[in-house]
């Protein structure tokens, strides 16, 4: 146990130890292990985008069991899917990468100004399954936001009192929003908050664009001069706001992106502070040696 | 116990031995025993569209007991009807076939544009009647998908707990989507992917067309080149889009067709590595005889 | 489905479909399929006796997965076991034979007048591994007979209510009986009585002597001139004690016996009108082989 | 236990005794004890309008146990918050202040005309960080409060049946309203009466204007000539409504003011009969040695 | 994950993935991570024979947290303790050592020649604590043995379905059997097929002499000439009787034992095929230098 995990887990001051024990399990695990950094694997997007979006790229992702072998053999610290995906291989893999079950989930195929993502797994699944941590999207932005949070509210008060940690997806959307406000730096900054106070264990955030958004809030961004030029400040505003670091904050790319970029994002996140990448698309639609060797290109960076 | 089911209960490895030996009675019955294929007689019909829609082109499917006569003399694997119709027949025909309770309806008295269809059955009456298996139907694409998703994950788990195994009905439908849609490629093989990660055993869809629906998916299937230009082709990517053929996935006709176009899709389903038919119109709208005759020779495709 | 099993079942008019199709499943399944009678194959002496008592005598069977196989390759109709050896296989031969979870057990190593058996395993366990029946013994003529059929009465209720049969095991002992009494006719047919008033599905009874116990029965058995002076007539006796051939009964033998006499004695249960035999020490304390072919010849006898 | 004090708890005659030592624990804390009046520290502005905005001003607020720190130097009798900035310092500061749990919450993300503040938190929450009281705000004049009432009913209840005070925020908004009725005085009167018929322990409003927004009320206000020229009498009048200060009422001054008019409110209030001040932005978005002084200027007040 | 690992999880077809992660977590920790072997720290003395008669032989193990720190220096692949010592560090070595919280404990101021083990822990806290599993005592040969069945029965279905794996200590005590009984190698080996068969995942037993207990026993074990003359041969029998080496059984030394009589049996349980040890007051009652080179001696043994 390393004095940086130690001292992360420290700030989980009200959690009991089977919480605090799940968090060191994913903090011990694989090629970051003990640096207090994460790279997580999501594998949500054939729930979210549909098969063929997501694996024709690389047609072995079809099979569930892929996306366990990536994790293990990349070192990821945790591996995150819906329910069917982790049933379908967390017996054959048990014990050998820290799953985190994903509870809710959104499809595509009816089109919504106010999108709400369903619950779709249970806290007893993610027990049953061997997971340490359950997953779960909120929209921020969305009008239906508050059906989610009430939702995660109850799972997470549930799964933590099991020992399971909480990870909340924090994904600013909904006619509350314009397209460039969904990653707007206040709204970011807020999104990552709102999770922090519905007791959040682990923050997944988008990295944020230096738009502002709100009026009111551009009036103190302004007023207060809060350094927002560089994608490093922008980083350790949302760290700031993730209870001033107090809570693992971790950051997601999106679309596939070019590989100078995410290398360039992650010195971004690893300067400013943050705790690691989530990186999904980025890495399970190309193929896995060339997905392994970019993801141990993040954790080089991050162990610096 | 043949090597092919054993090899597709193999995949089944989160499912304690209840599900999995629900699923062997299943695929060890009738006249497709052992084959790894499965011929399935649904009777929603009369829920679905009344009774006289349903039976009078063949007065005698009005009597309950006939259906469980027909998939007994045609041999087929199991009989999927709603709570009502299994009651009807249940204790004369115990141990006769295996049963699947079809635990929600949806009727056309209303007409709607996102249609929902409810529960009209409970784990416990599936228990109670002997089935091996409990019925769901997913609308993707209605904006009442969601409730539909969350009342089947709570199904699911009550009825795996208790060993049943879950077969899913993901039939596309809804103001999102074009009459067309309904059927197109991208948005069959989505369906599928759906059902198998909300913890489907065994999906049940329609045969696609080689229509592509939404363009976000049409830029990637012409992108990656997958192949959909024959039913084959399409049944094949179904079966990839079903956890790479982890998941057993059969396929439904629809309304009467002619009897030389079904024996062409049984081998198109065939051929594409699909695990067979749930054939219910085709099968029960025609004298018994006939029916009989047209389902053997379904399953003779499918012994090949 | 057989005639004979249709009429057996018919007896069975107040249990729902699932507890039909629960015993439907274990008469219709192996060598004696469709006849009406049935041979099972208990594996609880470990617990009852210990393990070197049990199985050295033919030491492949320490391994549980040695009684599934034993029970499938004979052709028994049903396998009986407690918990711990149905979980250590009932994944791997999910599907392949009737399965009985033993819900409760009696060890020898703390002596007794007045023996309880108490409960080891659940009905959520045998729906979990996918059983139909659960099984239970009970005690007649111990001080304690009252907590045992009170709390079969419980399981049974729970069992029936999610379609698995019930099977109770009506050994007569303790401090009521004189040693010769604990196979007495009366005491037989009487303890087959208890066990078909407490809404056993199956009752399984010893074989009876022509000793009676009681004073009270030896009168009516001598002034009503019941006839029980030979095997048969005594296992016709029980077959009327059970509701006069309403419920299956079944017979087991006990310690290891000659074949021979095995051999008379299934004839003897066949002509009396008996239902079958439970085997479980002449079959797997010898080699697989004889055991296969022991079983196939009381089979035999049984098919006539 | 000052006299004051016995006197105010003698009005929660038909509270348990366990509600009203919570109430005695709150009463009896920090630079006000013993003498009836309360100066309550909350901070949900994070959840309410975003993290910059609240703590940018004053940034070592970004860290929870900032707000802990700044209670207890003070003197606060009580700090109120959500879940998540409880969790992150309850078990550093346990016993140290009494903590109020901030059981919903509302977020500006998504704008609406009839705004509704959801669940964050839950009783088992409160009690398990150790707090005195479960805090929950109603929106009178939304066309959801509603909602809201029946929620805080269920969850008073909860609370109270174990032991925690109830604090209601009630901050009339929504379409029902003008801007300017928000803080009328009729709405305002009208806000602390419901609130109180609720069965809150401690209501929370907004200094009212001399505005009157509904016809009927103005009729009455202006024929029973009740007198609200002054702070002071609109004060009296509030408290009046809240069961003739049989109810603890307590008074916020919402965005950042002026020090001055901040004092001259906290004269009017304790001139009124008011219980106290409940002061966020005004503390926390202010240098805490500032902060400090402010605070204990207010208590200076309240002491006299 | 190395590949004997892998076949020991196999064996344990029927538990769902967590449990089977859980077992993980155990054989891939410490020193003898991924060799199938075991050996783990139980201190539950304080409980069962008072604090001076565990501590005082080495003072330091007063606290609890000197037990912690013993098992993770000396890399034991679990700690096994009753709630109180559990609760004493399970935050501070949160995620350090796989932890087993012991269910029932038994004292020693009420003389009883029957003795039962009381529920002390539920699943609950197991679960709030960050365990992996729970360890239950059983007596048999206790008159009061039945009791500790069902309760251990409830507990390990309750455990088990939350993914904790299940760890029985089965400890022949009573007035069944003589005091050189409850060594005896019939009733050891009976006593590990009892805990199997009770659904265990882990047996813990006491080391058996060649003694013979029980009559019907002896008998057969001269018969069957079953090889139990040297400590290897009946570490042997244990694992054989405990499924054929389907389940994990390890030994328990007892009382303090001079080191090389405690190295020489650590050869016999590797040479019989056991799968480690448990050993309590042979480490925890010597300066802690001592104990950490002591049961790394024996890890080496296992390493072989």
């Amino acid at each position: 146990m390393t004095e940086r995990v130690r001292q992360i887990l420290s700030c989980y001051e009200s959690e009991n130890p089977g919480v605090k024990a799940s968090l060191a399990r994913m903090l011990n695990h694989g090629t970051l292990a003990g640096t207090g950094r994460m790279v997580i694997l999501p594998v949500d997007q054939g729930f979210e985008h549909g098969a063929a979006r997501s694996f024709a790229p690389n047609p072995p992702g079809y099979d569930p069991h892929y996306h366990f072998r990536l994790a293990i053999e990349a070192g990821c610290n945790a591996y995150a899917a819906p329910l069917g995906f982790l049933e379908a291989g967390a017996s054959t893999f048990a014990g050998e990468v820290p799953l985190i079950l994903k509870l809710n989930n959104h499809e595509v195929l009816h089109d919504e100004k106010d999108p709400i993502s369903v619950q779709t797994g249970s806290v007893a699944a993610a027990l049953r399954l061997g997971c340490c941590a359950i997953g779960y999207t909120i929209y921020p932005g969305s009008s239906q936001a508050g059906r989610m949070y009430e939702q995660v509210r109850g799972l997470a008060e549930e799964a933590k009192s099991a020992g399971l940690a909480v990870v909340i997806w924090s994904y600013p959307r909904g006619s509350g929003l314009s397209k460039e406000g969904e990653t707007a730096m206040d709204v970011c900054a807020y999104a990552a908050q709102i999770a922090a106070q519905l007791g959040a264990d682990v923050i997944k955030v988008k990295l944020p664009t230096a738009h502002l958004e709100q009026d009111a809030a551009r009036k103190v961004y302004e007023k207060e001069k809060i350094p927002i030029g560089t994608l490093t400040e922008r980083v350790r505003h949302v760290v700031q706001s993730s209870f001033d670091g107090r809570r693992i904050v971790i950051f997601s790319g999106g679309a596939k992106t070019a590989d100078a970029e995410l290398l360039e994002q992650a010195r971004a996140i690893r300067d400013g502070g943050g705790f690691g990448s989530i990186m999904g698309r980025n890495a399970f639609q190309r193929p896995k040696a060339e997905a392994v060797a970019l993801l141990r290109s993040v954790m080089d960076i991050y162990k610096k």
